[in-house]
């Protein structure tokens, strides 16, 4: 079995054309799409929308994540190998986040021209990245994507501060229930609070609860979803709506 | 072969983590998207769009449904079995429609956790239901998911009345076309109309035609949905938008 | 390995039916979607999505595509064959651009009625169209369709004029992104313009590059889109909304 996932922020029909190719070259996979409604351009959230993923994907997966505002341009095309999984996009970060996640990654340019067809300067998610992914599905070995490096373009979800009686972070991203995802890791929150404890955030003080249903219908609460970060959302509604929330907003946790 | 269909209010990429659980336990299944976009936590909405489509899906096939505002809280997790088909998701009667239209109704609930690993109390589709459903795709006996039980949360599309010269119902789900789908079956829509016949609903006077091209470019009509339903539909534009209707509005409908 | 794809206008639900058709039937077949949000009924639009996909799938495809306010009239249903591939659909012109782009066209109308079950009056993607594609992803023979005909409905994206200086067309989709893609072909562009020149149109002064990138944040440029055809665009924002740009729009491009 070869299995191969897509994150772009292409919307509709667009993604087709790369099913296309990829079935084309290796007809017995399997295709999941993750997501192809990233924010346009925005490498962050599609950064973390497959760093949530991927974790519950079988070693031996090809990650073919495309969200790429440089297409065409200097940026390089790379493939990062960490921990069984493949990942197969531009070098703007895009991936380190999912791959660093796995295990140390190797990396290797796109340079090995001769697995490429004609390569239009605006859709490598076609030209270029699905058909790359096709053959790693296919058992293609690393090296023959082209040369290693280690250069590479870094990206992370920003810096958490834990402070005497406080956390700060900010927010990473807004899901389809306007719940608020913030980059603070479970493991801090629980150095500071505990649950059925009212804490303070984005001007409201409000309970953190094991789930969504533990607050009243239309409720704040703080949480901790199912990522692993500190999520703000309301039971039954858009937390994000509510609170005017966007992705990169500071959040400040501290005791009532 | 084996086949998962699964159906969510999640949106975009929290299915996907679903899907990398699947996989992981069955590389060989196919897996069916039937909506990922219900109205959050709408149940009722979610039990109709199974409704609708499981006829269509060979016996043997196993539906995961996961529209679930109480997870992580005392609601059981459940499997219904019932005329072939496997139905896995909470207990709060999404699946109940979908299940006792296609047979007599077994259902166990999911107590046996050696079959889940580390459960998060936020997303048990992932968690829970996306496991089980796997299991049963690779044809794990439903006996091995845990206790029988006859208790279940019953959910139904309401009642429907018969007058003399009426028929009254209400609206239980707005398509993508804007089409208004109500309760109200061809069977009792037959015993009182016929193709042709002019009939007053929702303050109007329409036609009761077989399809919508029988109605001019942006006319109302009255017709059978494609489900079986009564429906009331404008040739090319959206009848809620138009008649401003909702889910769960009354509908009752007569002779002119 | 066998392959359909799918390009509709029903949104959510309504193709999960017709998936249920295909694998009750044909239970190894590989799924594609290509789209399930053309415009409701813009018949133009989804020839366009077929269009500028299908080149990128292996011959033997089975293309099913229903965008069909007629459906359940008089319209005909047919199948076309062409340059290896098959399109399943109605006779509306919906398959007419991506199968003569793929040679030339045998076509047949769907008339043998043993291979259908109940067909509702408003739903033949899942009562014809599916059941077809799926038992010519199996391997029947076209000529078990029904009866070879010429006569069918054309469709085309409209003439391009070349002028002494400008060339004129229309806008023939906008995408996602809100890319504006005309139906000048990149042909004609190259007979007038050369990359780095600026250029007159939409009453703007823009510059032809190579991809997006090459313009500035937020910049307006024309492009040669992935598809083959003349692009407005703007680098990271939506050009259909800063121009104020819809579907069927003249463009006129000229130099400067």
């Amino acid at each position: 079995m070869s299995l191969i996932t897509l994150t772009t922020d292409f919307g509709s029909v667009y993604p087709a054309a790369m099913k296309g190719v990829i079935l084309s070259i290796n007809p017995q996979v399997t295709i999941v799409d993750i997501t192809h409604y990233i924010p346009h351009a925005d490498i962050r959230a599609g950064a973390f929308a497959l760093y949530s993923v991927v974790p519950y994907f079988p070693k031996g997966t090809v990650h073919v994540a495309v969200v790429d505002p440089g297409v065409g341009t200097a940026r390089n095309s790379i493939v990062i190998y960490a921990g069984g999984h493949f990942f197969v996009g531009p070098d703007n970060g895009l991936m380190v986040p999912a791959a660093s996640s796995q295990g140390d990654m190797q990396i290797c340019k796109i340079t090995n021209f001769g697995l490429l067809g004609d390569v239009s300067a605006t859709f490598h998610g076609r030209d270029v990245f699905a058909r790359i992914g096709a053959y790693l599905s296919g058992g293609m070995p690393l090296e023959e994507v082209g040369e290693t490096t280690v250069d590479h373009v870094h990206l992370d979800f920003g810096t958490v501060e834990l402070g005497a009686n406080f956390i700060s972070g900010h927010v990473i991203d807004i899901d389809d229930f306007g719940n608020v995802i913030t980059n603070i890791q479970a493991s801090d929150v629980f150095k500071k609070f505990h649950f059925e404890e009212h804490v303070r955030v984005f001007g409201k003080t409000i309970s953190f609860l094991g789930t969504y249903g533990y607050a009243g219908e239309g409720e704040l609460l703080a949480l901790i979803g199912s990522h692993g970060f500190l999520e703000i959302a309301v039971n039954g509604k858009s937390a994000a709506k509510r609170l005017k929330i966007q992705r990169g907003d500071e959040v400040r946790i501290k005791k009532r």
